[in-house]
C-alpha cells in the first residue's frame, strides 16, 4: 500500500456521472496536482484541459484515445491523454486510478 | 472548498459493496486517521472497531444506530458511532463523507 506524504487534500469529492465516477484532489508541495479516483462500470467520455497521465491501480477498461482505435487496458497499465482533448472509456470492472496533471 | 493540509494519503482506495462505497485513508501528523468516502444510494451495514464520527458533506440518508430507531440525516449533519458496534444505512442520494476514527 503506497502513500503520498506531506500533501493537501480537498475535503469535498469531485462527483461525476451520478457518483459513478468520483475523485479527490491532491496538491503536492511542489505545486503539482493529482486526483485519486474511482470509476464504476459504465461508458464515459472525459475532456482534458492539461495533459494527463492516468495510472490504473485496480480494474479493467477499454479506452479510445484521440485518433486511435479502442484498446483494452488492465492494471497496472497507464495511459497518457494530450491537453485540450478527450477520451472515451468503457469501464468493465471497478477501477481505482491516479490521474497526474501535466502542466 | 476546505482542505486537509500536511497529511499522508494511501494511494489505493478502500472499496466496499462492489464499489458502491469507497474511501481514501488520510493520516495526520498527530497520528490521527480519517477517511474521505463516497456512498452511492443503497442499503449498507457497517461495523466499527474504533468509535467514529461520520460527517456528511453532501447527500441524504436514513440511519439506524445501535438501540435507536431509524432517522433521516441531511448534509451537513453528522453522527457518532460507538466502538465495536455497527450501524445500518439507507443512502438516498450520493453521499460524500468524512469519517474520523476516535482512539
Amino acid at each position: 500500500m503506497s502513500k503520498f506524504e506531506n500533501v493537501s487534500i480537498k475535503k469535498e469529492a469531485n462527483i461525476y456521472h451520478d457518483g459513478k465516477v468520483t475523485s479527490r484532489t491532491i496538491e503536492f508541495a511542489d505545486g503539482s496536482v493529482k486526483s485519486l479516483g474511482i470509476m464504476l462500470p459504465g461508458e464515459y467520455t472525459f475532456g482534458t484541459k492539461e495533459a494527463e497521465i492516468m495510472e490504473m491501480m485496480s480494474g479493467e477498461l477499454d479506452i479510445k484515445l484521440p485518433g486511435e482505435d479502442w484498446k483494452t487496458l488492465n492494471t497496472p497499465e497507464s495511459f497518457n491523454v494530450p491537453a485540450n482533448s478527450s477520451f472515451d472509456l468503457r469501464v468493465k470492472t471497478v477501477t481505482d486510478y491516479c490521474c497526474s496533471y501535466i502542466k
